[in-house]
């Protein structure tokens, strides 16, 4: 194959659009994808602050860097997690991209700061701390950007990212969380920064490649504490339907922002205007105290048991 | 582990509910199974009459089986698809059932009785006739219902059949389809025969232990126009699902029947009152000529064009 705009002999194929490009032309095809969708989904405005989630993976630094050469106002915050070696690696990953690309990197020390890390974390139905870290997450990319005034949160979910959290949204019927998802989470708060996900149309192995022709040094190694997770076997079984039907996740996922989502009827509650403040951190939230600040407690209560029986540093929670 | 019922060892068993059944005793299990639906959905009554459609498959021999062992007054209807040694060897098994068990079978003739097969109905675009024949087989299993007078057409489709073709419309948000999937579909107009699933809920590995265990004498190979069919794709990743997940497809489909099919909003027209008669063949539909008739038209003109090549008889279109 060749490139589809040079004719040089091509190094990535975009199957789903039958095209190809050389290493040379892929990254401004790359980058064109992402202003695209940020221009057609009115995500963030030129003028604005974005404040990038950053893992040290390929894809939020895949999505710092594109925003960053596309002119844009955008810094990094990562999140200490507390999970070992792994959380060691990744932060180092994030602060060495900062200083080389001379961009702001905020960060939250998980332990250090609220005193309990994703390993206390573990739902005891699944044994995993996924959904919990999720929350983790939401809240304090969140809360970071509004106590400094970013006007958006942008995260580097990616279309294999998305139509596995769909897939498993549909394979429980989960018509609440299917009427909420989308790549713009509009604010329906004074507190609550607007998200959004500027790659989610771009397949994980795009973004690996972007990654790796910009030479962007991330870590390779997934989460050790999301082994066996779901979202992983939901991820292996769109790339099996992929394999017989290149397209058949992109149009899955962007099917459903199109038809499906409209046609699901959600219950629950109306956002907007359900929504009061937590009595203990302020942040918005349907009840009394909210969601983090009850797991956070939770979070203290193990991770204080966890140092009376073994001592202040956690064990290591990899299995490697 | 051992019989559920009995104790004695198990032969069959039931992973998503964790149960497992001698061959004695899993008949009267499977057969409680489907009286269960019939009962709980009101699929129809003992005093009503059934027509089981026949293909000589397994599952709706299972079914026409489970029927008559219950009691019913099920009667059978075979079509003649044209489809070379498999439709010659579907139709012997059919028939040799109804022989065994001593029940009527009625037979419609494609070929013999309406001029074409359904190898002169491939898909432009797929190359495969299996769309054209689902039309084929309702036109034809209504119109015999409703001329003969049956109350209610029963198909013998099971749970890995019902998934899969959920998963396609999902996977494409066919949102109309979506709307209109379920194990009843009620009448809405004088010639339109009442139409069941009672096997929804079981697994194709369940029905075939049952054909197996009582006997039931079916033809074990697929329809060779199937082959490479997206059906069969979708049915093979459910199974890598049902792998990691036990149950993972019966709660899929049942999660959509119970809260996902309200959720979907329907576009479309009103079946009921947008019904007029076909011009030709008096069947019911929504436009002048019936979807049939038209393609009936196309497959004859098909047969035609092959005859005046190839001489009246068609070559086998299996190419095993």
């Amino acid at each position: 194959m060749r490139c589809h705009r040079c004719r040089a002999p091509a190094n990535v194929e975009i199957r789903r659009s039958r095209t190809a490009y050389c290493a040379r032309c892929y990254p401004d095809w790359f980058r064109f994808q992402v202003q695209e969708r940020i221009d057609h989904e009115r995500m963030f405005r030129r003028d604005q602050r974005v404040l990038v989630a950053v893992s040290g993976g390929k894809d939020s630094l895949a999505l710092w860097h594109t925003l960053v050469k596309l002119g844009y106002r955008a810094d990094g915050m990562y999140i200490r997690l507390g999970i070992a070696d792994y959380s060691r690696r990744s932060q180092q990953k994030s602060e060495a991209f900062a200083e080389k690309h001379g961009q702001v990197l905020h960060q939250v020390d998980l332990e250090g700061d609220y005193g309990f890390g994703v390993p206390d974390l573990l739902d005891t139905r699944s044994g995993k701390p996924c959904a919990a870290c999720g929350t983790v997450k939401r809240y304090h990319f969140n809360k970071v950007a509004a106590d400094l005034g970013y006007d958006v949160v942008a995260t580097g979910h990616n279309l294999d990212d998305e139509a596995a959290t769909l897939f498993g949204n549909v394979m429980h019927w989960n018509t609440d969380y299917l009427g909420r998802q989308g790549s713009v989470l509009p604010s329906t708060h004074a507190k609550l920064v607007r998200k959004v996900k500027p790659l989610y149309r771009l397949a994980e192995r795009e973004t690996a490649a972007y990654a790796i022709i910009e030479r962007i040094d991330y870590i390779l190694e997934e989460c050790p504490m999301a082994r066996g997770a779901k979202s992983l076997a939901y991820k292996d079984m769109l790339n099996a339907l992929e394999e017989e039907q290149p397209g058949a996740k992109y149009r899955f996922l962007v099917g459903f922002l199109k038809e499906g989502r409209a046609a699901v009827r959600t219950g629950g509650f109306d956002q907007a205007s359900d929504l009061r403040e937590c009595t203990r951190c302020g942040q918005p939230t349907t009840g009394e105290l909210c969601a983090y600040c009850r797991m956070a407690d939770r979070g203290r209560a193990k991770a204080a048991a966890r140092a009376a029986r073994y001592g202040p540093r956690p064990a290591p929670a990899e299995d490697d």
